[in-house]
């Protein structure tokens, strides 16, 4: 009979989290050479580091208990009816992509789309919705989403700036009818860019020596004034022309591009996306063919496969990978793909047809709500509109507003003291009549039932001349999936091109493809989460402020930090906020001059950029043999850096995958020169339970929830990236303006567009803290330690293993060096990484941090099965790197070279050196489970060559 | 712009439901030559039996608005914590089961597996669920599932009585001890197969003359007796032990197998299930070798492929085919595949481990619980027991009822004034101690704390030779996938395994395969409806009664009849219900002797199946060459029949897929001579909204919710077949006798377990009638009528078409002639439909009715694009067919005898007359989303001669 242990659940969700069970730890340990598993972290994690107690924490609560748990919280919010506008609207999300895509793990457990040939599912949907932004804005190019709509308006400031060379001006217009947060944001960035912000009517741009303009069509209140005499007079004046407009009302109203506009963003979250208490969204960006090269974040284009088949994949990546370090403007590496992916969805879903259905009704409820108000006497402000009302209550307003709350109605409280109404897809007919009591404050039937029949008529509150005519979403994928059965079949069609977690391990190094539990994912969608506004009332969102507080309490336990920040959307983001926090801090303390950041050479990209787009000037420091910081040569760089040192960014465990010794040496010799510490946090997996930044001696650190604390990759966001600091620099986390941050220091200003980011998925990171709990944490960091060095122990006599401690040891991620490899065979990283798809196995981070490698990072929840699984493949690739270099195979043509394989070998006929089964079914086991990747190897300079970044005609694939 | 129509989202869901779009749908009018789609069917529906007006029901409702409507009648549901066993308890249906498999479409659109080359996953499922019942029980088979329990109890009654061929008893002895429901079901069964029914003590079973006894193992008050003396001593009789059984209480106790028991069933819902009313669940039966011939219902199988790769499939399939009409004892013909397999997936993901530890837990906490009681001085009844107690609450009844009736909870009323508790798997120590409040009625914490450690303690409240001594769950399968990750992978990799409807269409005659929606599947899994137990009190239960009470009158609008019954869990339970009606009827008209029951060729099997079993003698009636009824033939039965004609069991349209002249006449002619008509309800598809049964002359029929209203057909199950009857049969419709049916006459027995038979999945049709409303439901049926014409027209140049109307014009359905083909090259309909499998789709229903033939069914949710290719697909079939005849290829070895290609076939090397294009590849779309079938062509014959029901070893596979 089986042990009475854990009879009570308690371990319940560890031993569904983490890979190994006992009998594989111990087996994985004997080949590792350790006696247990804390005997293994023992020797591996620096003493001066270790934690030595356990992280307080509420104890692990099995899946059931931490979900009604939950479920209690959410119940804390009030889902109140919204119509406040301002960026965010209420929508129906098609229940065949709630189910299909958003609720699929074949959809969220994927990662970004770096190896395309197993990743064109997601890539064409991501075409898609670059085509639906270029044809719903008229524009000529789009990139595949940024974050949200206040940092796309941050972004597209920079890029004017470094765009316009002819024009000197260091001054931004911005239309005062913007969205608040917008100008918040831009005022944050604007500051350290050292732009000055200039706010008027929109009619006064070209009045002002600026660079560039922002037009916010239609107006925060609604209003829409016809942008095009102001976009050209800023062309005049060699000024660039920002539009920030709304996807839903450019179905009615002409396009910024038909008007010469330079750029265009928005956000993309009405388009079946829940408002999540305001976020995760995709923001779209879209610019002119010229701007390219300039355009900030991920572009997907077409490019031809080894076949010279049509195939998507990330262009222009060689700009992207290497973010220009000296003069970054930008940090931005990450899109909202699962969000636009929605987005791009349900334009497919609703079509032309359909999408302009949904804008229609929504302006002729508007339109309704407008005459009915002025029937009545009643002053609408708006003279055209799409959406939007704002209205005059004269002396109503409190009864107004009472009457608003107790019929759970959430309206736009706007600056003048004026009350606005904005109407979206939810809204009914009744929704409407309940308007008219509200402001009438009547309830004569007679008077407010609204008895016209809706599709009777056609009136239309647009100026006639800024009508739309152009057509849009002409392309056959936009009007051929509009039945449910045959949209299920294109998702369903795309998510089977595509490798994700739910097929196999995905051993990102830096990116830690954990487990992303079901459970953790449940409350995600929940209604009391979706359906709450950003700016709803603060006596709505108890349940968000009590997760949130929760879940701060929990980082902070884990990380030693005294206060969290929950507004960065992304590491990078992280990172900015850190350095702003940091910068800030020293500037009350007078030492404003401090403007040197030192950052190893190792560092991650976004380090210098962030850096950079703060100002400071960036000093590298070497790494020595080992892969450690070279500790002379950063003393050398402190006392260089002198008065003007204003801090170090640094990785732990490093990016060479080691616990380095001597960090809490390197922390102090910082701190002894008035310097600051930023830890970034791309490495927190390795610390949780066995170490913490504050206690190394971080004073602030961001923590990707996406990666250590179980947010899915979502095929390439969203992410999360907090920040977490020491007390003194609590007073500079970022507030926010239309809802400020409880405890935060009302003069910050705002890095996101939403007070407490992607608040929507910190569910998932709440849960996976609970599910665990403090034993369960260390656990998984130990065992994602133990499942490192198991696969080092496997791979080792094939592949020399780069950076391990003194030990041999390495921490929870190795580095394989392939570059022997490639000097005796020819056989380069890259066909490596594309002959492990025909294994089925997405490629580990290839030659990041050094080139010719592959970072190795299988985390905690992988299985012995599948690290043997893994190791074999990686062995049998070594006999196949063997044969070409013995002559077996030619050079030019043998499964390494012609990696990966595709269906497409099979139709063409077969006509090598080796087999079908060499090519495709190497390894037995392969047969078992195949996955075929969809095209051949992608030709990346022949895409970046002939950019195109909309969807192919059908012709070109035929012509193909 | 855009025309204003549909701005008020009226059509919303239409536009969704129906495959082709208005463009399409005027190409198809026009190659079927029909101006318009009222005309085409109006010329296809008999003028007698037009409805000529709209049904009486609710205006479509858009997606959202029906999901909270239905949101708010699930909310009068109150869930109470259950401790009322009989046979259903609450689980934790594990997060990554729930959402990848039962939330999943790729497992709940999948058809029965009777192709199994493209079923394997569910197939390999399927025999997981077997292993784990054969392992639980002891037993050395086991089939795939039965509809319930009861059902389940009186199957094994009617095989026993056709197995014990020495033992010339007529009666059945039943323990006392049964679950009442069980009793119910089985006393309605015995009255038609003529059996008396003996109640008493399970130690009395040997003293009677009987052929078989039911023996509950534990009782329903929770006792456990040794069942091992009176199965020897009925041996002994050659008679024959049923034991009904539980499969948690089966991991701590001695197993039935052990002790010589022949049958043994029970109910798996258990394993992670929700109750949801009563259904829908898998109840399991297992028995003996020696019995494989008799065992109702489906079992699977391993056989081996063309490449002599093990391989799954519906075992002695040409028994279930053709069941055998003149002598039958069992109608059944499905099972619960979906829920069988969730079974099957909680016991992989527990292990044989996990599920002692739950067991163990739960026998921990009755136990923790008996001795609390006893030692204040409470009796509990049970001197031994597994998870139930049994509690004399001497003069406290009442208020021992009233304080957990204020605490949410439910108890079991035993019947003799005692009360009883269940603890289940999500029973917590909490709730534990509140059970000591309620039944001790002193909050005194000292007294009712339960201090001692749950994991301390291991005493055993079981009897100690009954202890379980044996092992389960030992093959790999059951200890592989125990963290969520390989779960998941594991889930993933079964599923990829098996074409279902999101991938393409399965054009199954008969079978109406169409879109099952999201927004339907929706509320299958809200706790409000899934928490329910089906003997929870009335006043608890109101949702579920508005539910039922709701679709009963949309069904009545629908079919025109006066009363509906939803007990009946399949369309063959259905015909049992209904010729139980008719007899019951009547026998109170004095009419009891009428048993004759005329039945067209035509007919599906279960119709002479349901009449044997209702005591009828089937007399057949002849189909003329149009494949009508032979209207003089049926003339000549009916008057043969005289006064003892019983009814007539007819389908309409005909099997042959017509909508028969003259139906009305024949349904007068039955009721001209005393006889009922009981129509089968397998085409109420291509019925409503043109035609109903009642106005047609049917008395009874059943409604397929798994068909014609859109419940999924989940890979085989579940199904509901609700009947509807007029007026004068309605007292004759099933009751309960634990929760008795509203307005049912009390004396009628149960044909089901649950009263209202799986009423969760009641939501989906109700969602989908509220979603289509009137004018919808009639668009479906006839854009089904068109794409069917559509699909005559496209193939029968090709193809001749069986049995059209004199106009040429078929119904929702069309039956293409196989058999010139095959004289004339020797390719069979077998060869056909396993090629079609390489161009990615499902065969259409195979030899029914007609030998040689496809009955083709492509339902109104199928676009134009895929009924285009599904055409095209079929001539290219053709044109290969042209190829072997005119010998281009060999007659044994050309693409369509060696279908279906797997991948192996390209792993062992290609050395074929035709290429791996012609072979995978047959056409250009098939690449873009190729589904390769997991095995070769399986040989069903060596399978059933080599019967082998269980998980095959791993050597078994390396072997081949």
């Amino acid at each position: 009979m089986t042990s009475l242990t854990d009879l009570e659940y308690r371990n319940a969700f560890i031993r569904r989290h983490v890979g190994p069970d006992k009998q594989q730890q111990q087996e994985m340990l004997s080949l590792v050479n350790a006696p247990s598993i804390d005997a293994l972290t023992n020797e591996i994690v620096p003493r001066d580091i270790q934690l030595n107690r356990a992280l307080q924490l509420e104890d692990a609560t099995p899946e059931h208990e931490a979900i009604s748990y939950l479920k209690a919280i959410a119940g804390q919010n009030k889902v109140f009816k919204n119509y406040i506008g301002m960026g965010y609207y209420d929508t129906h999300v098609p229940n065949v992509i709630l189910r299909n895509v958003l609720e699929n793990p074949g959809w969220y457990t994927a990662y970004t789309p770096y190896q395309p040939e197993i990743a064109q599912g997601r890539l064409e949907a991501l075409i898609n919705y670059q085509q639906m932004v270029i044809d719903l804005t008229g524009m000529e190019l789009a990139n595949a989403s940024l974050l949200d709509e206040a940092t796309a308006a941050a972004e597209a400031m920079a890029m004017a700036k470094r765009t316009v060379r002819k024009n000197k001006s260091n001054a931004f217009f911005v239309d005062e009818n913007v969205l608040p947060q917008t100008l918040d944001v831009l005022r944050t960035r604007a500051e350290y860019y050292g732009y000055d912000i200039i706010v008027g009517p929109i009619s006064k741009a070209s009045e002002e020596d600026v660079f560039a303009a922002l037009i916010q069509y239609p107006g925060v209140n609604g209003d829409i004034s016809d942008p095009e005499p102001i976009i050209q007079a800023l062309k005049e004046k060699n000024a660039m022309s920002i539009v920030a407009s709304d996807l839903l009302a450019l179905c009615l109203l002409k396009t910024p591009g038909e008007m010469g506009a330079d750029i265009v963003i928005g956000n993309s979250q009405r388009f079946g996306v829940p408002m999540g208490y305001g976020g995760p969204h995709a923001a779209f960006f879209a610019t002119l063919e010229t701007h390219k090269r300039t355009i900030p974040g991920r572009i997907i284009g077409v490019s031809k496969d080894a076949n010279n088949k049509p195939a998507y994949r990330m262009a222009l990546q060689t700009r992207e990978q290497h973010i220009r370090r000296e003069k970054a403007t930008s940090n931005i590496c990450t899109a909202q793909v699962l969000l636009a992916n929605m987005a791009g969805f349900y334009a497919v879903y609703h079509g032309p047809e359909g999408l302009t259905r949904i804008a229609k009704r929504v302006h002729r409820l508007t339109g309704i709500l407008s005459e009915g108000l002025v029937a009545k006497g009643i002053r609408v402000l708006n003279s055209h509109f799409f959406d939007t009302l704002t209205i005059d209550p004269l002396h109503n307003h409190e009864i107004i507003v009472e009457r608003a709350a107790a019929a759970n109605i959430n309206l736009r409280e706007d600056k003048n003291g004026y009350l606005g109404v904005s109407v979206d897809e939810t809204t009914s007919r009744e929704d409407i009549e309940e308007l008219f009591d509200i402001f009438l404050g009547e309830h004569d039937l007679n008077a407010t039932k609204i008895d016209d029949d809706l599709d009777q008529q056609d009136t239309s509150f647009l100026p006639e001349s800024l009508e739309r005519q152009s057509s849009f979403l002409t392309h056959p994928v936009f009007n051929s999936h509009h039945s449910e059965t045959d949209m299920l079949r294109y998702l369903k069609k795309l998510e089977n091109r595509d490798l994700a977690l739910n097929q196999s391990m995905i051993a990102l190094g830096s990116c830690t493809m954990k487990l992303n539990a079901t459970a953790q994912m449940i409350p995600v969608t929940w209604p009391e989460f979706g359906k709450i506004h950003p700016f709803a009332p603060y006596n709505q969102t108890r349940g968000y402020r009590t997760l949130v507080e929760e879940l701060q309490n929990m980082l902070k336990s884990i990380t030693g930090f005294d206060a969290v920040s929950m507004q960065p959307n992304s590491g990078a983001q992280g990172e900015y906020a850190g350095l702003l926090a940091i910068r800030k801090y020293q500037e009350t303390l007078g030492e404003g001059h401090r403007d040197i950041c030192i950052i190893p050479q190792s560092a991650h990209g976004t380090n210098p950029a962030s850096a950079q787009m703060m100002g400071l000037k960036v000093v590298v420091t070497k790494t020595d043999s080992k892969g450690n910081v070279d500790q002379e040569d950063l003393a050398e760089k402190v006392k260089q850096a002198g008065d003007n040192l204003c801090c170090l960014m640094i990785t732990y465990p490093s990016t060479h995958g080691v616990y380095e010794e001597g960090i809490k040496e390197i922390c102090q010799l910082v701190h002894d020169h008035g310097g600051q510490v930023y830890m970034d946090g791309a490495n927190l997996n390795a610390q949780v339970g066995l170490t913490r930044p504050a206690d190394i001696g971080a004073d602030v650190s961001h923590m990707n929830l996406h990666k250590t604390f179980a947010i899915p990759h979502g095929g390439g966001g969203p992410g999360m990236g907090p920040i977490g600091v020491r007390k003194h620099l609590e007073p500079y986390l970022p507030s926010h303006v239309v809802n400020p941050v409880k405890n935060a220091n009302p003069l910050m200003g705002a890095v996101s567009a939403a007070p407490y980011g992607s608040a929507s998925i910190l569910t998932i990171s709440w849960m996976y803290i609970r599910l665990l709990g403090a034993n369960g944490l260390k656990t998984s960091t130990q065992t994602a330690i133990l499942n490192a060095n198991y696969l080092v122990e496997r791979l080792k006599a094939h592949y020399p293993i780069l950076y391990t401690a003194p030990n041999g040891r390495v921490a929870h991620e190795c580095i394989l060096d392939l570059r022997p490899l490639k000097a005796e065979s020819g056989i380069s990283e890259v066909d490596i990484a594309k002959r492990l798809m025909d294994y089925g196995f997405h490629a580990p981070t290839m030659s990041f941090p050094v080139p010719g490698t592959f970072m190795v990072e299988p985390t905690e929840s992988e299985s012995k099965a599948e690290l043997d699984r893994f190791a074999d493949a990686m062995i049998a690739i070594h006999g196949e790197i063997q044969q070409v270099k013995d002559g077996h195979w030619p050079a030019d043509n043998n499964p390494l070279v012609r990696a990966p394989h595709s269906q497409s070998d099979l139709i063409n006929g077969w006509d090598r050196p080796y087999t079908i089964k060499e090519a495709a079914f190497p390894l037995e086991w392969v047969g078992e489970n195949k996955f075929w990747p969809f095209v051949n190897r992608i030709d990346d300079v022949w895409g970046d060559r002939n950019l195109f970044c909309a969807c192919p005609t059908t012709d070109s694939y035929s012509e193909s």
